[in-house]
């Protein structure tokens, strides 16, 4: 129970440091009969992957997939996928000087105290590059949603204190069209601005990232502690750097009253629907046929280039000057993890779903 | 996988309907020797039930929990801990109108959809009344953890718009000398007075809890993705009601720059420690030794007493008068389920902790 | 992982020691719509219930399964079934001689040394009464497996060094029509014979039950580590005093040649089927439509009334001299509890199968 | 729920096919602060791969264990540990004719039934080639054990009629000093020239490995359904072509009286422990400090060279002409797995043990 896999039935396990030779994953439980799109998988990782733009981490990486297992003639066999991310541009020794310093707001502390041993290089596990497993795994489960007609957006709705206006149309021309991935053009320049700027000074950023998903039947989800958005909360948790999750009105919804916050039940030519999405279309956990609608919110980078006061390994007060590769803002290339983290989610409720009724 | 088991080594797995002749659940992995007192539990109990005051439901529980097995001589013996939990005070015939109307942002149309059959009564499955079990659950993992000298203290910080000042002196005295658990005597007062009035419109309140833990050691929660704060997420998510959970600075750290959000690591008496606890206690998913600070909102209760659009089970559109008893605001009785929960996944990660070295 | 939970999207969680206040369990991931049958739960377990026969233990429970949740209108809601058996007719004193005594070949001592405390009270947990809790559970699964046509059939193939003929008719007049379980008539009464006369002598005596699951459709069971006779293997070896397992050919397989053992695909009315069946049903894991034929060594029960050498627990050597109420064979008994177990393995993998194809 | 994990604390998850680019799998669980010894792991390869004899198939793979994470200057760290095995010599044309034909005893239909899709080269997912991971899996779970002085023997015990004496002396020199792993030299010339006539008949033979795990603490395995010979059992059964598992007298148990199998307690320099071992090293599933003695039964090997009535995809009865490298018995080269599925097995309860008590 070390906490690498994540899902029930469609279950991702991963492995590897960001210097070690290779990272990777075994996807468990994709049912049989899935044609596999490679392209799909290869897009989604140039989307994360660093060294795109003047926003992001310069570390190169071709991050190319390799599917070793699972897959024949292009079709999923219901066996194990396994597959494998070869680290390349490691650049070890950039790290050497953490071999021996706790980097404030870093893993660096809490992993030697809890394992005793460390792979300091770039991170080791705890590195964000461990990621790149969950945008690979994610671009599959993706391939089982869309044949059932569900897809998903995840965009950078804000960074720092600049926010997009809510109802912007979101598809993804408009969310990968600039480096930001935020549909908004003039927000992405001013975000694009804002981090220039801040990395000019040093300094690093946060934001947050609104995803939805269109599509999903009536009936996902599991009542008590497995309830989709729970579930989904977890997988947001789970992403290096997130402080905070919220669906639906989120937590304005706690300063509405019950008037206000409702959605009214009506009856049109699909069926039941609800007149508003306050819910953000779960109800008790469960799916409701509306647009599932979540935030997370991302705190700034912990790594920045001013001179901070920390303690080494002997204990010995000192100040961390930082070196290495790193973004100032990790929101734009968070946006395919936040959408493979959910796909793994809502690939493993339509399986699950299948044992709901005789 | 049908969601109503929570934990991996200290497991609580819950049944039971609001209407149904009982409710209750089996703990799994609960170590053997500790010393179980049944008053903490009863107290526990009695935090959370109905009735106690007027902003809460006056449906009458003595929410008695019997303990079945597990416990021998008043010991835990290292089996598991089966108990139960009669449903008194049903007055299910006061849910008849609801066998075939969807209440408006309840669980009613979805449960229908997803099993294709549902006992309607009091919300069934649904019903908050499940979570008597989780506070008991966590009244005995709490016995695991005053072993350990970890404390844990929820209380109700917003109430609509009233929010209590930070700050505030944090104990049990405070918290549960009002019934709406705010520590803060002016705040708690206002807080009476707006979900009196509120109720008396027939409206209702939703409002937030916050939390912190205490006394918790270095290392706890598993990289990747059952960080700590991952599992604290989905067990908050997963309590009835929830809209968003956010811990340390949360959803205001995405506005921080770097330098003003990390924690500058200090040596001192007791060894290495941060300077400030923006983080909320945990680095990397693992606890850093300051106390875990967290924050989870809650919707307006979707029972009002005004009229309602919605839909009835032959499709139909109607208009739904509510009858029954419920609480104008859950905040003040959902404390207890933050902290129960929060036992849950701090004894698991306690357990799980003693894997991680030889 | 304390080890009372059994099975993966169908399963049951059990708690209760042998002279506790009850037994009980949760059944989670039953799906929703089935009918069930008070009646059949009560037939099976009138079938285990001891104090039947002068071959069975004395004790007299009524052993009523009282249903808690998860069941309206006599249909299961796919919610957890909770479920409780009282305990009746305890007699602990007549254990008090154990408090401090090690019986041999019985868990006394491992659990002592494994917790550190033990409820010694009729064996505890390690009672086999504990089982009454998996014949419950396997009732309920039986009407999933009865929808889908599926039946199983346990009975007592041999006690001690008689054993009944191959061939035999197998149905549940034949198998329960004498107190030994026993299909065979003739076989049947010398087992009584040899069970009577050997309690007589105050010894005890083993036996062998052999089971077939008829109606299991192909494709059932998962390759690698979930093969569909791994899980049988692990659900009878998991029932009190069992010693070893075999399907199909068993251990006489070890000792043909591949071309006396193989069996020949054939085509007739209904599809692809085998010739022979040596194979059990079962090829690489996963059912071939042909009935799965299995045998389950039990040891001679543990408790006899002759004198035997042991240990106290203040660590001398003492003689022990039993009482207490015991079945002299355990085997016409554990025909429910191996009936039960093999329906919770088939119900589980009849609900993982359907996760298998697009 | 796809059936490729094996374990709850130490777990093993694989992937791969016969024919695939590379088979392989992450270990989870693995305590941080073991010194791996990589020669370890190749010695218990070297022990399994083919090629070795004339007793053995001659498919030619290095079998080199690739270590991809959770391994820093030669220690574990505690994160997941990845490994490749790279497939070398697949021959897979070897296999072309079996696109089409279903080979009795192999797992070819029941894969087509249950997927509808089928990897026919060289028997895919249902090849024994998977159980190399095993082997690499279980020889990095024999370093934890061997920190605790637990030492795991398995040996052929049988191929065949031809069985070795009891008693013979065990020991890896023995055992590993013939091609047919049986410690009794005798025993060993006999069991080799069987095979290889057998062989040259075109026929193929099954057998019997034993199993002693010795230097096991008392208390390992957990009550009710994770007993630890339950866990073995689903361990044994799980590899290809077992069809029987027994611990302790096993099935001669089930002829025997209580007061002939019983094992008296008695006291010793070391503390409490038993003259007699028919238990085979268990109590109510629990170790009791005795050697764990098991044996597990595997079919004579499916793949023969003899001409074999059959049926093809387009259910036409054809008759089978066998191609292809094949073991004519599959004992010798089953020892290392068998022993590396006990290794995670008592792993696996070593870490689980640590949970027990308070």
């Amino acid at each position: 129970m070390a906490g690498s896999t994540f899902g029930t039935l469609f279950r991702l396990t991963t492995f590897g440091e960001s210097h070690g030779v290779a990272i990777g994953g075994i996807i468990e439980g994709c049912p049989a009969g899935i044609e596999i799109d490679e392209q799909l998988i290869a897009l989604w990782m140039d989307r994360r992957k660093p060294g795109q733009s003047d926003v992001t981490s310069p570390r190169k990486e071709a991050d190319i997939v390799e599917l070793l297992s699972g897959i024949f003639e292009n079709k999923t066999t219901g066996t194990p996928i396994g597959f494998l991310i070869r680290n390349k541009d490691q650049a070890s020794a950039d790290y050497d000087y953490l071999k021996s310093t706790f980097r404030p707001s870093h893993a660096d502390f809490t992993f030697t105290e809890k394992y005793g041993i460390r792979d300091h290089r770039g991170g080791g596990r705890s590195s964000a590059r461990e990621t790149a497993c969950r945008v690979a795994g994610g671009a599959i489960a993706m391939q089982l949603l869309q044949l059932h007609n569900i897809s998903i957006h995840g965009w950078v709705s804000s960074v720092g204190t600049i926010t997009a206006p809510d109802n912007v149309e979101i598809n993804d021309a408009a969310i990968f069209g600039n480096s930001v991935r935020c549909p908004h053009p003039e927000t992405a320049a001013k975000m694009e601005a804002l981090i220039r700027e801040t990395a000019q000074s040093g300094d690093s950023l946060g934001g947050v990232i609104s995803c939805v998903v269109n599509g999903l039947p009536v009936g996902l989800g599991e009542p008590v502690f497995d309830k989709l958005h729970a579930d989904l909360a977890k997988a947001m948790m789970s992403i290096n750097a997130t402080k905070g999750f919220e669906y639906g009105m989120g937590f304005a919804a706690s300063r509405m009253k019950g008037s206000e916050h409702n959605d009214a039940f009506i009856k049109n030519d699909t069926g039941i629907t609800t007149a508003t999405n306050r819910s953000g279309g779960i109800q008790g956990g469960i799916s409701n046929g509306q647009p599932i609608l979540f935030r997370t919110a991302f705190k700034p980078v912990a790594t920045i280039m001013k001179d901070q006061v920390t303690v080494n390994a002997a204990g010995e007060q000192t100040v961390l000057k930082n070196k290495g590769r790193h973004d100032p803002c990790v929101v734009p290339r968070a946006v395919p993890i936040v959408v493979g983290m959910t796909a793994l989610v809502i690939a493993d409720h339509l399986l699950r779903q299948r044992s709901a009724q005789l």
